[in-house]
């Protein structure tokens, strides 16, 4: 593995704001957006618009809630924990397709992209 | 290397916040915190409890204050920086088990758990 | 690949600040930094010194304007966001050799190292 694909593997991790944000407008539903922070809602304060709350320690539990149809969008605070990639993991073990928000809520928040209150 | 491998494999370099704390309240110090951070102290401010303060760029030269019998967990500002990982890779090639503590000092703090000034 | 070899290939991307600055310091050009915010340029406000201004969806179209004798260094906000890796990648496939700023601008900064209003 060179550094090519070492990135090429790493990134494919990844989705971009813009396909999620295209979609939502859309109203395609192609892509599910999971906010799997831990914390307690009045710690959370606001989510991405229509996202579902999974917190990242009760999806192993929780996952007759999906559905093997749709592309899973998690996010944690930022981009620098690792919670996301804790639960894309899981999805990955269990068949969903599913990528890590690129920039996290922090980016989507400083981008003033669509929330709503948790 | 598949997307599940690499993942595993990334995540393998980590370890949650509350596997130290429970370390931490039990008093079982099976594993030693370090706060890599490169910044003078007056910059730190304060620390993780009880983490011992061994700068990145000074761990080469003080690995004899280290015990193989202990496992490491080392942390840095934020997890968008790559000094822990710096440090890991020195541990590594010198034999330690050493981990990089999840969400960095920035999501120690933001939970409010156990901080000392240094 | 085993957990030294993944850190030592995840590492090998990215280049110290401390290179940077004295290469900055002594004006012997060996690396070119690339601001590769997509940001507009009001939202950006300022970047570091003698970087040229590619933002990440733009390099594809803008290779023309680099030159395989440079070594090229790209930052984004932070280290928590996926563009900068991005770009390496373009970089990459265009037989550039580049590195991303450990630390990100916001590192930089945190620093008080050299700036310009963009």
């Amino acid at each position: 593995m060179n550094k090519e694909e070492f990135l090429e593997m790493y990134l494919g991790l990844y989705i971009n704001h813009h396909l999620v944000l295209e979609d939502m407008k859309a109203g395609s539903h192609k892509y599910t957006v999971i906010d799997v922070r831990n914390a307690p809602k009045e710690m959370k304060g606001d989510k991405i618009k229509d996202a579902l709350e999974i917190p990242a320690k009760e999806l192993s539990e929780r996952l007759q809630e999906l559905s093997k149809d749709k592309i899973y969008v998690v996010y944690d605070w930022t981009g620098g924990t690792i919670l996301a990639k804790q639960a894309l993991l899981i999805l990955f073990k269990n068949g969903y397709e599913a990528y890590e928000l690129a920039g996290a809520l922090e980016g989507w928040r400083g981008m003033r992209l669509p929330l709503e209150k948790v």
